[in-house]
């Protein structure tokens, strides 16, 4: 259940996920906007409980006012490759969830991003909550996927965690789809450091029905 | 490799997971601060490109500056189960990015928590990414574990995904341990609404030693 990929036949050097057109002006405008959310999430992560909490708070709900006064997305909107590539929490420039990931294809027919996550995305001390791990996992292979050309769901991920993944590290995330059978495509990943793998997964995807991509 | 859970004996109805205690005010300052944060990340996944991005860019990194200035967070403070249970990215109130999820003993000797997922956890339109849901029981098994007695860290964790889960519709995440055998614990979990099980999971893990918990 990866966000949607492009369907079979589109993958190609202009694969939204591995080729981004350069970003007009008010994709790069939400770009911008989110990365100072995203700073905004990281300080409040690190806060110390300040004495002017509410005052704060009220600053944040007044520009999320004004933000939300200049215009919401239409709902059709969301069901668009373009957008979900820009706003998905895995990769998505505009999506302060998101690290955000930056994803290319590898040379070999796979899939390699690199992210450094920070607090935010703490799980035991120091280290990148495994669920994270998993996130991100399941977009890659989806990404991977999408980059042999198949536009699939995930039926299941098994995630396996090696050792401990550090925060505030860059990590490299790779994926590669490794078999296709009928609809049914294996994909492989793995997270790693210089110390390393720490993670590895592995998945059956169900490729989306060709009359429904 | 889940958040850090109380050691094995420390569990019980004071287990910070399961019955936080009432929160102290710089805490539920945190909170507010996070909640606004949220919403401001919220409004920045819906926004049309707005013409003033890069002002109201440069009014988030003027709070996020401000928040910076009243005081970071020590190190230690980090290796502190009081402290990742705000902040973790699942059921963290003082972390912008957990939806919050909320969750409580299930009266049956498992654990269970709701929450209402927007936008921002986005895979498939108007889908929850899937890795979301991993993400939300990895952290679920993770406390049923802590519930059950265990301070564990995951071995793997299988995700099956049996129907799309959607956004915006309240959904229940329930985990339990269902053995253990030395200092392997398995735990197992599901994600539904009114409509069934959309997402199922089963993991291993491994306690942390006694001489290191």
């Amino acid at each position: 259940m990866t966000e949607p990929v492009p369907a079979e036949g589109e993958a190609s050097p202009a694969d939204p996920h591995l080729a981004p057109e350069p970003a007009p002006t008010g994709a790069e405008g939400i770009a911008q906007l989110a990365a100072a959310a995203r700073r905004v999430v990281d300080t409040v992560v690190h806060a110390d409980p300040p004495a002017d909490a509410a005052l704060l708070a009220a600053k944040l709900h007044a520009i999320a006012d004004e933000i939300a006064g200049s215009g919401r997305i239409s709902p059709p909107r969301w069901d668009n490759p373009e957008h979900n590539r820009d706003h998905n929490p895995v990769t998505g420039a505009a999506n302060p969830l998101a690290p955000p990931l930056t994803v290319s294809a590898d040379g070999t027919g796979g899939v390699v991003g690199t992210a450094t996550l920070g607090f935010p995305y703490q799980g035991p001390p120091g280290h990148v909550h495994g669920g994270i791990s998993a996130l991100l996992l399941d977009h890659v292979l989806g990404i991977a996927n999408a980059a042999a050309g198949h536009r699939a769901m995930t039926a299941w991920l098994r995630v396996s965690y090696h050792r401990p993944l550090p925060l505030l590290t860059e990590c490299t995330v790779r994926g590669k789809r490794v078999s296709s059978e009928g609809r049914k495509i294996r994909a492989t990943g793995t997270i790693s450091t210089g110390h390393g793998t720490h993670v590895s997964a592995e998945g059956l995807f169900v490729a989306v029905r060709p009359d429904l991509a």
